[in-house]
């Protein structure tokens, strides 16, 4: 049975409500995923320490496969919006584990696809990125020092829920990862300006990762050096550059035609 | 020479504020461009009313080059904060003449390429929609009613600029201009969830245009019934969707792919 909060003073509203700050959600390993549909991609076997709904929410639905899944509290509908983190809130968020470190095996999957950011610090960016990737299969994510983080409220809105799918590692050093890459003959690619070789004309359905410049620097100068190719997006009208997660869509989404002959 | 405003009750310093609101840009046909970047796109033959520089960024830049082009005023960083649209505002702004409607010889190039868009509310959305149509060569956006302003400072920001290349019609009826495609033998094609065919079988490399559909709701079934052909893109990983931009601009640099050719 659902439990009530009747105040902004209780010991759990103040500890979801302090969710908001990355410090807090790291040194708890949770993060906050609000809204019906973004909780309705939460997958079964995913850990939900506890849900809290609104009064109004409550009413409309039936919440027994929430409170099935995790301790469930009702908040009025007021004390709902002091915890919420959008404008017009739903009525539903649910308190999840953060993703465990992806494992080894994701190295040793067939002809793997993985994207890497360097710094990519607008969180529509970076959820757009992960919805994409996400759509087109992409086997991991890496991102550098230095990103926003991955369970920052807006980041989550804008993955719509593939926060669940994708394994991500945040706060890797780019010379680990590549590292590994070429450890494992994975070919590292990224959108340049000088790049010589249009997408089409790479061998994607083979073992591959993109490295995403930051939003407004581009890709530095190490970053660009990790690389063993620069690609270029061809730009036939009068735009000199695409918005970061354009660009990275447009690279994964080349590898999906590639792949799918 | 550039004049100087004192006080944010003169005249013309009220007069840009006014056009924040998207009924006085209707009104004086004018819209505010932002930031040092932005106006570095504006083409040389294009109006500009006037510009409004902080005292800080007179003191750092050369401002005779937009003394010669249109009416400079100076402000205090103080006002400057008042009337710009931006949290750490560069100290730069311009009053533009909004684009004319472009007339019918957008309509007689050789295999033109539109995009159409019904109800496209986010400016975020818009703005990189604009962006990306210009690096892919576009050659006209149309926009239903319902869709937000293009001349919206948040929809500015995100074009970077290309909003001064790529001709833009507002306001239309989506069957006008399916008719008027019709008439002119371009295909209309949609990102569909019920789509047949990839977006790689298609002859993009003919006249083609693509209808986008809300963000939330995705397309109307009359603007769905207006397309020639449903076109799927291909989802391999999880995702069950993409965000509404990003599938404009992938299914835009699929033309790019085929008429590289």
């Amino acid at each position: 049975m659902a439990k009530r909060i009747e105040s902004h003073q209780n010991r759990i509203f103040k500890w979801v409500k302090s969710l908001s700050l990355k410090k807090n959600r790291d040194k708890e390993g949770v993060f906050v995923a609000e809204g019906l549909r973004f909780i309705s991609e939460i997958p079964n076997e995913w850990c939900v320490k506890l849900f809290i709904v609104s009064e109004d929410f409550a009413k409309g639905q039936d919440i027994s496969t929430y409170e099935k899944k995790a301790e469930t509290y009702i908040v009025s509908d007021e004390l709902f919006t002091l915890v919420s983190d959008t404008e017009s809130p739903q009525g539903i968020l649910a308190v999840c584990k953060k993703q465990e470190q992806p494992d080894e095996t994701i190295w040793k999957k067939e002809a793997p696809f993985f994207i890497l950011a360097e710094e990519l610090n607008d969180p529509g960016n970076l959820g757009t990125v992960i919805r994409t990737a996400d759509a087109a299969g992409v086997d991991g994510i890496f991102l550098s020092k230095g990103s926003v983080d991955v369970y920052n409220a807006k980041v989550l809105r804008a993955t719509m829920g593939s926060i669940f799918h994708v394994p991500i590692v945040q706060n890797v050093l780019l010379e680990d990862v590549a590292s590994k890459m070429k450890e494992n003959h994975i070919s590292l690619y990224a959108a340049h300006l000088r790049g010589e070789n249009f997408p089409y004309e790479l061998p994607l359905d083979k073992a591959c990762s993109f490295l995403i410049g930051n939003e407004a620097r581009g890709l530095s100068d190490k970053g660009a050096s990790l690389c063993d190719c620069w690609v270029k997006i061809p730009m036939p009208g009068q735009a000199e550059s695409l918005n970061a997660s354009m660009a990275a869509g447009l690279l994964m989404y080349e590898v999906v035609r590639q792949r799918l002959k």
